[in-house]
């Protein structure tokens, strides 16, 4: 988390921009937290071989400007404060230290990236998922928990942690990173660089990754034939619309990510005792297919089941816009506490 | 956590028991918190289809019995405080939940079942990981650190978290299980009726597997021959004594769980990204045979290792007292944190 530039009208507009794998997406807060407005653009695609990310806080720029431009005279003139969040390992001074799955923005000073392109403005750096807990805790579905876990499964995993009301951000601010929890040193190869990362069968993601193998074992022909006939070619999204079509393959493909969502959540618990899970992230729009079959291998796999309070397993209130949310509250407080 | 009877004298002696699985080891510790006296009892074993805890509470207060009989007339008529350790998932109300590693403690209230030993007496009862990360955080490895994780390598792994500085009990006091993150979904069985959980591979107990499945496999000749021919017969502490005098297949052996020790902990780094671990439990008596194979697969597996930071993984100063020192010093305050 850092901040640059002057204060903005603490008590008025926020807004928070979420940098995530596939689009960058804006809220505008008002003062009494209602979301004003919303805006979305596509991340822009990494260039082979460079990582400045200028190309991601330039659409950050026009993220905030499209926002700015739905708001009265005298609000944009208040300058509102601007909450950034984004994928990865986020060191306490706006380096984005590590992160997979945003390979342009990798090694990033976001506080120097950023404040080229919005000039004297105040600017709070967070990792997205922290953001998106406190945008739940505060605001959403874990509001009322003092010990929360929040996972939000996108093209990876992210996480926010929430001990006695407050996020965690760990000694370097690289808290939360859930996804990387490695659940079989034998699994599959992860663009961190690691085999059998939790993200790798519990993302949306994962959800691509076990289609493909679903449709190369031939248990996808519908779902292939409509792709083009290329096994190669079916993305998670085919498969879950497939599912929802009545395809019984699909469904079981789709099932079968539920279970390892629910899985890693019971390895979670374990170490956090939450008192509830908020689930974010692209995945969610398919939850019908799969929110049952992670809450029954959660609660069949989590330590001594039978013998405890099982945390309840919701969906975030804000969607996909959780990050986004947190955002613009983290900016206007200055702070992600 | 859990009190009854009358309050000690807070700023005097405090006794701490640490029940494990093998032993049950006590401190008392003077205002100073200088160790004045250890003592040490065999857990009692449990009888088969009883779970009433009670020969393990009567050890309890053999051990404090023994403690005060140390103390000069004075100190002992002033009625210490006295805090117990056990392994498990321990209530806020003083029941044990549930303990692979302690089944004679399963479902055993032992605030009851403590104060029929020990009657009016001040006892304070929390899970033995949680305490000895207090007790390392206080006076021992972790002393100015503000983000810690602890893992006690005994019987099983137990763990505490410490987040800005006090001890993460979770929602409903079961923070901390760390040792039943599965890490195999295909692994051997665990007591806790899971498979593959991290304790199968990277504690005390782990390593009498690993040697037992590298006995049977034919690779340690010379220990199987020590043990009288018979490789189920081999126990870990066989394979670390063989290790220590130079057999290779046995120090093989011995840094395989070390391997897995650090695997486990860079799992957890990247959820919790604590800037210490400290390392505790029976297992380190053998820790210059697998620590550094530990701190290697850590720093080779950690999410984003060579971005950040690496905590330091050191052993408990109090070494397998920890737990005791920590029930002593949460005993005092009346409470963990």
């Amino acid at each position: 988390m850092t901040q640059t530039g002057d204060p903005g009208s603490g008590a008025g507009v926020a807004l928070g921009v979420d940098v995530g794998g596939t689009k960058v997406f804006g809220v505008a807060l008002d003062p009494d937290n209602e979301i004003l407005a919303e805006v979305r653009v596509p991340t822009p695609v990494p260039t082979p071989g460079a990582s400045s990310g200028r190309s991601v806080a330039i659409a950050v720029a026009e993220v905030v400007a499209r926002l700015e431009a739905t708001l009265d005279r005298a609000l944009r003139a208040a300058h509102a404060p601007i909450g950034v969040g984004v994928p990865g390992m986020m060191d306490r001074d706006g380096r984005l230290r590590f992160s997979p799955n945003l390979p342009q923005g990798h090694g990033v000073d976001w506080r120097v990236l950023l404040s080229e392109q919005l000039a004297g403005r105040e600017i709070l750096i967070e990792n997205d998922a922290n953001l998106a807990a406190l945008a739940e805790h505060e605001l959403g579905a874990a509001q009322g928990y003092d010990q929360v876990l929040m996972a939000t499964l996108g093209t990876g995993i992210g996480g926010g942690v929430i001990v006695d009301g407050r996020v965690v951000v760990g000694g370097s601010g690289f808290a939360g990173e859930i996804g990387h929890m490695v659940v079989d040193p034998a699994g599959p190869p992860c663009p961190c660089g690691r085999r059998g990362c939790w993200e790798r069968y519990a993302s949306g993601g994962g959800l691509g990754l076990a289609a493909r193998e679903a449709a190369l074992a031939g248990q996808l022909g519908d779902v292939v034939a409509a792709a083009g006939g290329d096994p190669e070619r079916v993305r998670g999204e085919d498969v879950s619309a497939a599912a929802l079509a009545g395809d019984a393959g699909a469904a079981a493909v789709v099932e079968q990510v539920g279970w390892w969502v629910g899985f890693g959540l019971a390895n979670l618990v374990g170490v956090l005792d939450p008192e509830c899970i908020v689930l974010g992230g692209g995945l969610l729009a398919a939850a019908s297919l799969w929110l049952d079959a992670a809450r029954n291998s959660f609660s069949a796999l989590v330590e001594g089941g039978s013998n405890r309070a099982l945390a309840p397993i919701v969906a975030a209130h804000f969607g996909e816009g959780a990050g986004a949310v947190g955002a613009a509250l983290a900016a206007r407080r200055g702070a992600i506490w």
